[in-house]
């Protein structure tokens, strides 16, 4: 993929979103001895980045639309997401989810105006319930990862970026299928060469970091991590190939590590992020990103974390 | 006072301070019916807007405060402030605090390399604690409001909130002492007249509301509020004045208001304010500010809750 459809996904969702705001870190900057700078994706109507792809999707194929309506399948960040671009488009949205979601964010998504549609509860039933209703329905289906609209309505937060820091950085990712790191190192490596991109995947799900090593896309199986939000077992076949050839490592963390960075992002920086969210924070704390002189950016894509979570998370051992 | 000591005081806080970040909230946008943004005091160095003035006044006194260092007299943010300015600028610090100040709050201070001197527990043995130290030693006596250092310091916010928005708008800011809103008011309204500036009182702590009905400064006695950080029992004489000629009204919130906007922030916005920093979101949900269409600027003056004290607030209503 090159820059076009990243350019075309800015000019789109231009007069919807605003940019969001890239903080400097006074703490992270003074603990690692380099500038640190948070990019806020918990900012975004419904709390992460996955605005950015759900309405490039509905608005690259706006006429069928608004003719048959828009599907996705998450019981997610993107879910949400799906929900909002469709009540911002005025379009219809039907959402599948797995039945054993929380209520939590069925809840939520149903309260943006979605239909949520419940299946069996592996990948598998969502997908064969997805698939099948996008047949008899017509609906435009938009992939969480792996479509080139969605990469490129990710890839708008490296535009950004690169609006927001005039030299040579190096930009830290969450990583689950990949759409969000390919999205940014396409935009962030194409224009500004001497970038540098690392993805950050929990260790208990290392499906990007093996599928590098193994040379194509692995399937790791079920995953349980903190990091709810980056489950996908697998990284596309565009994701995997984008991050290959652009990114330059993909580090793993550990679930302690992730939970120290959202503890940390709290008290010291008083932001509340998601523990997929965070994990570059994790990487950041724990030492595992390549030294060198150039600002860091850690994108902390999404806030979104049930308050009981949180708590649990937050309460300081005693 | 007039926009020179605000000048200067930018002027001297430029190497060592980057302005805040100012945030549209995409929720509060929503809710209200207007553009409201969020200036994230949060995000300073010790996590509140006090290292403004802190700094302001070491540097303009640098020189007795390199031969005799400087001294405060404050048990909140003022005293991780100051001594986060004197180890910046490589000063010695002495900090008075009540004896009964919360442990958590003197070792934050005392991590930061400043003396903590424990006194009485009322805020007459602190003050003459303070003025003994003073005289005794020669230091540069920091005040936490009424100083024209001190307001000139937090009046930088308003030239960083002029240089952030293009037209007029409303800010809205917390109240205790008055330094915070009376800088702000200076250089806002002398800038940019059509501007309109709203202060914040917690009902719990209306000392400058009702100074303001009596046309001068009132003593409201000791008060009791989560709002921690608005606890100032009377205004300053200049404070007073200041918010007399250029506030345009002083709104009072309850309790229960205050403990609403912490948690909106947290869940809807992701961000950690402290009950006092939250006074103007919770104005703002309260309809309690004047209509219009400008945009709204809350000032979220700080982030510095205690971990066991934000988990309280944040616990949701079984």
């Amino acid at each position: 993929m090159n820059l076009e459809p990243i350019r075309k996904a800015r000019d789109r969702l231009a007069s919807i979103l605003t940019p969001t705001p890239l903080m400097r870190s006074v703490p992270l900057t003074r603990a690692m001895g380099r500038t640190v700078w948070l990019k806020l994706e918990t900012q975004q109507p419904t709390g992460s980045f996955k605005v950015r792809p759900a309405l490039n999707g509905a608005l690259a194929h706006l006429e069928q639309s608004r003719r048959a309506g828009v599907l996705a399948s998450s019981s997610g960040n993107f879910a949400q997401a799906v929900a909002y671009a469709a009540r911002e488009l005025g379009l219809d949205a039907q959402i599948v989810m797995m039945g054993n979601s929380s209520p939590y964010k069925i809840a939520e998504t149903e309260a943006l105006g979605a239909k949520v549609v419940l299946c069996g509860n592996t990948f598998e039933d969502r997908w064969e319930t997805t698939y099948r209703l996008q047949r008899e329905t017509g609906r435009v289906l938009l992939h969480p990862y792996d479509s080139e609209e969605t990469i490129a309505g990710d890839g708008t937060l490296g535009l950004e970026l690169l609006d927001q820091l005039p030299g040579d950085f190096t930009v830290v990712a969450p990583v689950s299928g990949g759409g969000l790191i390919s999205g940014i190192a396409t935009a962030v490596r194409l224009n500004r060469p001497g970038c540098r991109v690392v993805g950050v995947q929990p260790e208990a799900n290392a499906s990007m970091a093996r599928s590098l090593e193994a040379g194509h896309p692995v399937n790791v199986g079920p995953v349980r991590t903190v990091a709810d939000a980056l489950i996908a077992s697998t990284p596309g076949k565009h994701t995997f190939e984008i991050v290959r050839d652009r990114v330059e490592q993909v580090v793993l963390v550990t679930e302690e590590e992730i939970t120290t960075a959202v503890r940390e992002l709290a008290w010291k920086q008083k932001i509340i992020a998601e523990p997929g969210g965070a994990v570059g924070v994790a990487a950041l704390l724990a030492g595992k990103i390549p030294s060198g002189s150039q600002d860091v950016v850690c994108v902390i894509s999404g806030g979104n974390i049930q308050p009981s979570t949180l708590l649990q998370l937050l309460t300081p051992p005693q």
